[in-house]
């Protein structure tokens, strides 16, 4: 490998924000489209989305979930019935009110006024109330439930300060919407979407989470409990991963979603939401890239292996090419990570050197280059993007290895990048965690001064609620602070340390984190 | 298994119209969602749709092409500018004027006039005009070239009549879009994709095909060649199935997709697009029903056998459903038509005989039945969906089969159903085209009086175009029929047998099919 460095513009250090730009472009994620907020998601990009779901879908499918499709198209009585959504996050959406185009005499098309629609349709900001209805219809007794449903489904939110894959006008998800008859059955079904979506974006996307509960301030509108898994990205700013609401009975009241139970008796069901979005892939890239590009976790990329062959438009070339073929069939038979190897021999023209940066930016797990002498040798030269630069020397880490010995390491190889990804990001948030304070002005201080990457704090409190929590808010609030979320696993028995809540004073019952957020 | 047989109340035969409407509805896999022309697709439906998208895609994939995504709102420039799109289709869309809803003082919600959009957003009724904004940017060199997108997407065509999944006006469709150096490149991927469509149509839904081109009024706007695949349903009538299109340079010309050749000139691309939907269900549905229901073919079945104890409250229950959990582990391990068998445990509660009839109007391929005497005997009942009835006596065909018997020749048992289906559906399809005439008289008569079932008609013509085609196709169109394609296949060496166009009885130059359609 050629010891010079095509590195990013941008460091990390420098301009996070411009190097998370900078990153999306040059590993070829997305770009803007030209529509207002949409962006486009390249191959490379959706790709990895493409895994991300699959792996995810794995999960929804083996908990009993079925997926099923719901209109693009929302009426806008739905959205008068849900006032609570309304109030909380949906006056920005976008409102179809023609279904025709006419031309307009000077060259252009307008809205046809001979086509207005006699009600406006709404493109779903999130189909809670559309799910509803059809709950409704399909729920007539506890034979029927639980019921699972889950979606995979483009959404929009008209957003006025957009950023790639972490807020877009129109973005992808799943939302899981279920129904049961107790409250203790819907708990348990939010809790285990929240046990989900930790496993999959720890385990497979190597983002090291904290699952817990939010305060009453950040709860979803008319949920009982919102309950989220929390990343910390390079920056040290928290991102919200996924959540899972238990929405109690008040949803199925506005929707009218009852069932006859075995007495007889009409009951209100109990229900739960759950969602994560193509915001993981923003999340990926503030996880792992580094001031080369990005790093994909082997489980989500989209090909783990990159065969490069060193042409030189001479003879040899073609004994190269066979030789990268034998690799690549070699691998064929190859498991890692519990499914095959996803290999791709990269034949499209260029220069090596220009290829092989190229997939270094977009992060592919390994590199396998062949030249001449490597295919006369037997070896292939192998290049682990999580340890792109030999530490000792600064110089660039490659090594050469029998093609054999390559193949039958493989697996091993992929696992150790895998975990090792994770590993890195955990240690690199729980050293940004600071625990313990017990002044408030301590917890301002350490986001005032604490340099570009304060991370979070944790501190105890005494749960407020109403008004006193508000004040507690309203002082966050005041230094672009946020609570996020009390983690599961409570202190030890349930005791905090010192018994004080840091607002109040008064006896402490949780911990909860703070941090800034995206 | 109850002689007690629970049919449709409408037989194919007596109003076919119907019938399809109460299988869709019988075997749950969609219903009218209250937004005009929009459906939910049933979790049953859509795990069809489900099968159908990663049998397909995985097709697409091997053939090295990538899936991306673009937003689902298109500017208006882009129709203003592709003038051909607007006259062939696309004047019936949604569109987006307003980006917030207010209060209107009266308790309802209205757009807020405030927040009307300074150019409307039409909601994409097709991605074409977008990727080819894409392709432009991404293509500079001939070195970027084959460029191969494909798209998963919703899609909205205002429809004034709906029927489900046929013509609805949101449906889910994938669209192929390539671009390439030369026509010779550009026409091989217009025949690769058509040909992909046939194998997966054909091998995975069981659903023959004629592959063809189609005639110049039946091109898509701007297309140089369009080609088609077209299955023939019960009630005779056909179905386009799919559609690949050479587009020439004329698209990359209005989209301005160039590349600078090897001497360094500036050329246009020579671009494809193909596609398929949702539509592809109903092919399904109106291919495979009877009057019991649905028949879905192995491979596109969600679960492809189902496994029902016969539970009677008592306490033989307990141990039923244990032996039904060894059975079902059983086939854990088991592999057919090149995929590990998907079974489903169903212990929902209900009656076992209504239980069953459900799994028979969804069209599960397999139902096995386990009763306290069945366990008793190591035994299950069997019962395949593809032949439910003994045809000798009329009484059910059920079979008693050793347990291990029964998991040792599944694999073979679904191959044979899903070789069956197609077979039937061939053998049907064949005997209802009529070759050979000469005289368009007797077309007009066999469509006229041909019974219920007449099926389609293959002539030989001399391909006219321009003014001589409008009046051919006036023709047909008194009649309410339609030119399908001219099948791929020409008559032997390429010469029609005698020779003689039957419109116009100049010298013939090949045959084409003549068909009522979907």
């Amino acid at each position: 490998m050629s010891n010079i460095r095509h590195a990013l513009n941008v460091k990390r250090e420098d301009d996070f924000a411009k190097w998370y730009q900078e990153v999306i472009s040059a590993a070829d994620l997305a770009e803007e489209s030209g529509v207002r907020g949409c962006m486009v998601i390249k191959p490379w990009g959706y790709g990895i989305w493409e895994r991300v779901q699959r792996l995810m879908d794995d999960r929804i499918k083996a908990a009993g979930i079925a997926n099923a499709y719901f209109p693009l198209f929302i009426p806008l009585a739905n959205f008068e019935r849900e006032a609570d959504h309304v109030d909380g996050f949906a006056k920005e959406m976008a409102v179809v009110t023609h279904h025709r185009l006419i031309a307009d005499g000077k060259g252009g098309l307008i809205p046809d006024p001979e086509a207005k629609l006699e009600e406006p349709l709404v493109v779903r900001p999130t189909s809670e109330t559309i799910i509803g209805d059809a709950m409704a219809r399909w729920i007539q007794s506890w034979r029927d439930l639980p019921l699972m449903l889950n979606q995979w489904a483009n959404v929009v939110r008209w957003e006025m300060r957009t950023r790639m894959f972490l807020r877009t006008s129109e973005f992808l998800w799943q939302e899981g919407h279920t129904a049961h008859a107790t409250r203790e059955e819907a708990l348990e079904e939010t809790h285990r979407a929240l046990e989900m979506y930790r496993a999959c974006v720890e385990e497979d996307l190597a983002m090291p989470v904290i699952a817990g509960e939010k305060p009453e301030n950040e709860r979803f509108p008319g949920a009982d409990e919102t309950w989220s898994i929390e990343a910390m990205m390079q920056d040290g700013k928290a991102l919200q991963a996924g959540t899972s609401h238990y929405l109690g009975t008040s949803f199925a009241s506005a929707a009218g979603i009852h069932y006859q139970d075995k007495e007889g008796q009409q009951q209100l069901c109990h229900t739960t939401s759950w969602g994560t979005s193509t915001r993981l892939i923003g999340g990926v890239v503030m996880t792992h890239g580094d001031d080369d590009g990005l790093r994909v976790p082997p489980r989500i990329a989209p090909h783990q292996i990159i065969i490069l062959p060193m042409l030189r438009d001479k003879p040899e070339d073609e004994a190269v090419l066979a030789y990268c073929e034998e690799v690549r069939k070699s691998l064929a038979g190859v498991s890692a990570l519990g499914e095959p190897v996803r290999v791709l021999l990269d034949k499209t023209p260029g220069k090596a050197a220009a290829k092989r940066w190229n997939w270094v930016k977009k992060g592919a797990p390994i590199i396998v280059e062949v030249g001449t002498r490597d295919m006369e040798n037997g070896k292939v030269a192998v290049l682990r993007r999580d340890a792109l630069w030999n530490m000792d020397n600064g110089k660039p880490a490659m090594a050469f290895t029998a093609r054999d010995e390559f193949v039958g390491g493989v697996a091993a190889l992929l696992e150790d990048i895998q975990a090792g990804l994770f590993n890195e990001a955990r240690e690199r948030r729980d050293a940004k965690i600071t625990r313990g304070m017990t002044d408030w002005h301590d917890v301002v201080n350490s986001f005032r001064k604490g340099g570009k990457y304060p991370g979070w704090v944790e501190v105890q409190w005494a749960k407020p609620s109403g008004a006193e929590l508000e004040a507690v808010v309203e002082k966050l609030k005041a230094e672009k602070l946020t609570f996020r979320n009390v983690p599961r696993d409570p202190l030890g028995d349930g005791t905090p340390d010192d018994g004080v809540c840091i607002f109040s004073g008064k006896p402490a019952v949780e911990r909860i984190l703070i941090a800034r957020a995206y």
